[in-house]
């Protein structure tokens, strides 16, 4: 019986979102892309688009299962904080549908999706399309990093359950 | 005609809060205290909680405006990137609730509490203290900086309007 993931990148302007279905051989790309959310509004009516559409895209796939990147810091802080307040109202949307949600690393998707830690971001894309049988690379960037959080989710449900 | 006003010191593990009415003398203070979400729960179970809890102030005292301070990097980064994730939420609610928000830094709620940017702390929350009345200096600190934040909207307002 496959099981419906959701992949999450978070963002503040675009989070990346990807669903599959795993379980019984090869997994399944059923939809990608990114959520936008208007560009110079309030913090507030951003972050309510992105809680709207989150739970639109929940809703209609009825993920059991959810993988979101870790934080880490990159160069620019106030980015950092601004995509940390979009992550925190993703977390509270997985929690108000009751979808389980799981954290990964980087690194850790590098050596799921592609067998090694030190893979590139290009080497991790080409075996996100290559595993989901598609046709080209997911795009954008936030899409394809969002399949490859749910192909991780996917691959270790194999070795434990969440 | 007094106006209720909310302040909001974001926090993870605990958000203060400060509820005052201003306009026509003397602000006074209605309610403040502390959310505190379960440790060592899970990060959306911990969110859930502090939507709700959050939810359930403006519902009760119905304040028409808010005043939430703006983050700025402390050392701890971990702590940096986890209270914006609970301000992400707080901004959500305060937007599905219909409350609008003005955010102040450090140095502003000082000069509009203690008359000048270079007050301790300490200072700041006497003069909390003394404008709103009360008998003693409230508890715990992030309660104090939130009423704090009420009072520096309360007299913003007195200059311009949100």
């Amino acid at each position: 019986m496959p099981e419906i993931i959701i992949g999450i990148d978070p963002g503040y302007a675009d989070a990346g979102y990807g669903v599959i279905s795993a379980g019984g051989g090869r997994e399944k790309c059923l939809a990608y892309g990114s959520i936008r959310t208007p560009a110079g509004a309030p913090a507030g009516d951003r972050l309510k688009t992105l809680y709207g559409r989150l739970k639109e895209i929940i809703v209609r796939f009825k993920p059991r299962r959810a993988a979101i990147e870790k934080l880490y810091f990159s160069t620019n802080v106030k980015t950092a904080l601004s995509v940390a307040e979009a992550r925190g109202v993703i977390l509270l949307c997985l929690e108000d549908l009751g979808v389980p949600c799981r954290e990964f690393g980087p690194g850790e998707v590098k050596v799921a999706v592609s067998g090694h830690g030190g893979a590139a971001k290009s080497q991790v894309q080409k075996m996100t399309k290559t595993l989901l049988g598609l046709k080209e690379i997911p795009k954008p960037d936030d899409a394809a990093d969002a399949l490859a959080l749910a192909l991780t989710l996917a691959n270790t449900r194999k070795f434990d359950k969440l």
